[in-house]
């Protein structure tokens, strides 16, 4: 299976669908289909069977999927067999709301260091990290191997501090600063901006 | 123009280019290209034309895009030109960072009343917010005529939450809860879920 050859839209699916399940599992649900798997996320039955065949013969005609099964398959698809760590950089509001986010551990993630370039809150405690100076990025992830991770910094700061990443070799980047990232090929950004939510909504308002 | 025409995949672009138009105008930028546009959100010269021409002839042939002007329609066609109150439900870490948040006030949004059904927090005072309880929220909703929200509560809560929400008249819903929500028709939600943005990135790490 050649990865590039599956569409990005489907890619960008499969963590809805592994978020459900894991709902499911947590209820101690044992098997699930493509409809009831499409009335819990909002999207198709035929659109999710189309999805996962892109990945293989998950499910059973009849039985549906076993939902452990497809878990396993799907954490293993999006590389979250194993936790990955991740950097977190800016310790405003949102940065000490994501140090402290309890929502990562089972889904493949864990904060493993914090940055801020304020020296009066570098050398702070933080939950169970200690801020450390946004001049030491690229050493430390380097020295960590850290492929992935988050940007919480003001606009005005955000694409430097990208700049400093991508050469710490980081691969993936969460960005919450509200800004468009410039970055090389090969390096992925992913944007959560609320305003940007917000305003994707009003257009449809009466 | 019948709004619903226009493909969503094209409305959701247009909170970028928007965020790209203002970043500009700060900067005292008076014209800009669709190739200049491009570079900076990362979407093609040709496809940003294609988008723009679906709402009007915006720009002129030679000069490009006044900065301004842009920004104006786009204002318009989203409807963010005046200030839309935003009711935040879900006062632990990250409904508190939403409540300080800075970047709401010049993109079409403020938060207006806060929510938790936690005892403990309810009266506090966060900012210019004292926290109300939960309970309060399909007449405090209703008497403010409020169609937008933002959920930061725990999953288990969410689909709750949404319910009374959307009793109360909130058509648009921004959910940060990991978990998708069942809504009617017409009601619309975007979703932040950083376990999601990490997840759709990781598939395509070496």
């Amino acid at each position: 299976m050649k990865k590039r050859e599956i569409p990005d839209i489907i890619v960008s699916r499969l963590p809805v669908y592994l978020r459900a399940l894991h709902r499911m599992q947590a209820q101690d649900q044992q098997n699930t289909s493509s409809q009831e798997l499409g009335e819990q996320v909002g999207i198709s039955a035929a659109q999710i069977r189309k999805d996962l065949s892109q990945f293989g013969e998950f499910g059973k005609q009849g039985t549906g999927y076993n939902i452990v099964f497809l878990i396993g398959k799907l954490r293993e698809i999006l590389q979250v067999e194993h936790v990955w760590d991740v950097a977190l950089v800016g310790m405003g509001d949102m940065g000490h709301a994501l140090a402290r986010y309890q929502g990562f551990s089972d889904r493949g993630f864990r904060v493993a260091m914090v940055f801020d370039n304020d020296p009066s809150k570098i050398g702070e405690q933080v939950g169970e990290f200690v801020i450390r100076n946004t001049d030491a990025i690229g050493q430390a992830i380097r020295e960590a191997g850290i492929k992935v991770a988050m940007v919480c910094v003001p606009a005005s700061a955000a694409q430097a501090v990208t700049n400093q990443l991508v050469k710490a070799g980081v691969k993936a980047i969460l960005n919450y600063a509200p800004i468009s990232l410039s970055v090389p090929a090969g390096i992925r950004v992913q944007y959560l901006d609320p305003s940007i939510g917000l305003q994707r909504m009003t257009y449809y308002l009466d």
